[in-house]
């Protein structure tokens, strides 16, 4: 249990973990802090946190754990605001979706006397901003954990149990293998879901009004996620962009080989890909990762 | 409403528009060929249609619609056997999702007595087989019918009016416009979603594991198309190959600009991109396409 968690940013992932800090007891007392006072009123009207502070600053006096839910190129301020203000041995924690980059910027800006644990919880959904959270947002999703070895063991595992009280699996790994991990389960299939929107939309021979009515054969299903925050994205681009570059060059060798087979007619090597890749989306439904109702369950009747 | 109907291929295609013209009353009798004797098993257990023959000749005997649902490299050996028994006057359609090539080999083969009106409904799920198939698939789907001047209106009416009675719209256009549109919506999201499920499984510095349980990141989402039936996928890319190449050149061209961003750390043409593809989504749930449970209804609680 965290005595007096202080959250800056109250966006989904901001907003979900005050839900859920609050609705499964995992902190005594939740402050929480947005730049913008839009946020910041809604904040006051769903009542997720007993405090809506008018600084960043404010919201983390006194606290124990303090948990940065905006996007990575805001990070410098918000830590410029409360470094000087931080409780000794306070924890301060992220949820960034690149580590190596939060590490080194967390680092840079606080004092020595409080624990940097960096955290990614690997969840979310496509909507954006505090009406979207919900507190069963991290049930059965991974909460990666990458702290240095200068950390103490106490302040990983006390976040860690934070984690797991929202429902959360914990993981620990070092920044580096996390943003390798990453690029490839999430940062190129944002990239190609967004890019191949884009292309649908300059298309001068196939109109937008018959993408959107056609979208049901597998368009639709890349809108999901080329509909998330545009800022978060960006960012997370910018900051992981070794990893990413690394990763989309091996998807672009691997559609280099499929494009010669369709041009070759090489129905043998195109059937011996597409019949591969059933086997791990079993094991990601397996793993609680995913639902098996067919159709993402869009569909009324349930499959028997 | 259809006298007699005949579906050659009890997939889930063929066995959803077997249970819909059921329960929907679009048709007074159905019979049902499949070449799988498994298949043929199943459909008798499963009480779809009136009649399981045990070859396709003896299924189209007397019908008035009969309807190909196989992968269009079947289609040949359907039309040859069916061919000579075919009665007078009667309408011969299909669901492929690739239209010129569709046409060309199914006037190949009928004789001139009977009417051509190929269809294409934009509905399915990541399963396959009779006991996937279920009534409500095409409801408020779109489904393109593209019989080219030589055929009869009343008989492309007669086609719309059964789809109609499945609660699926119609639309009806040619066949190359048809092929290029479904190239975008359908089959490039299909061959890159495949393409990313074989880059993520050949790595060497990620596991197969760490994929899966992290795969809630967006991976997973590419997984449920990258899990369709690889044969009838490996017909559509050889059948389809020049539209589908050119989508696929727009693509990668598209994608080498986001490419070029990220590289030269152009943040603004990031966010430019990824701020414009939000609207489409709105676009397609407003049409009907798409669900705005927020990450598709897999969560417990719906957003408020």
């Amino acid at each position: 249990l965290v005595n007096h968690l202080a959250l800056i940013g109250c966006g989904l992932i901001g907003s979900s973990i005050a839900r859920a800090a609050k609705q499964f007891k995992a902190a005594n007392k939740i402050s929480v802090f947005d730049r913008d006072v839009n946020v910041r009123e809604r904040a006051r009207a769903l009542k997720f946190a007993d405090h809506v502070a008018e600084t960043a600053a404010e919201a983390v006096d006194g606290a124990d754990l303090v948990i940065l839910c905006v996007p990575a190129s805001a990070y410098a301020d918000v830590l410029k605001s409360i470094a000087p203000v931080l409780k000794q041995g306070a924890i301060v924690s992220d949820t960034g979706s690149v580590k190596s980059s939060a590490a080194a910027i967390l680092k840079k800006y606080l004092p020595p006397q409080v624990s940097i644990v960096p955290a990614h919880p690997v969840a979310g959904t496509e909507f954006s901003g505090p009406d979207a959270g919900f507190a069963e947002l991290f049930h059965q999703r991974w909460c990666i954990l990458t702290p240095d070895e200068a950390v103490p063991q106490a302040a990983t595992e006390e976040v860690g149990a934070f984690w797991r009280a929202l429902g959360a699996n914990v993981d620990v790994m070092n920044a580096e293998h996390h943003d390798q991990v990453l690029a490839i389960t999430s940062h190129i299939p944002h990239l190609i879901a967004y890019n191949i929107v884009g292309t649908a939309d300059h298309l001068e021979q196939v109109t937008q009004r018959e993408v959107i009515k056609y979208s049901a054969g597998g368009f639709r299903d890349f809108t999901r996620i080329a509909s998330s925050d545009p800022v978060m994205w960006r960012d997370i681009f910018l900051n992981n962009k070794q990893a990413v570059l690394e990763m989309l060059s091996r998807f672009l060798d691997d559609l280099a080989c499929l494009q010669k087979a369709i041009e070759h007619d090489d129905g043998e090597a195109l059937h011996k890909h597409f019949a591969h890749t059933r086997a791990i989306r079993k094991e990601i439904i397996a793993a609680g990762q995913e639902t098996k109702a067919p159709d993402f369950g869009r569909n009324p009747k349930p499959l028997q």
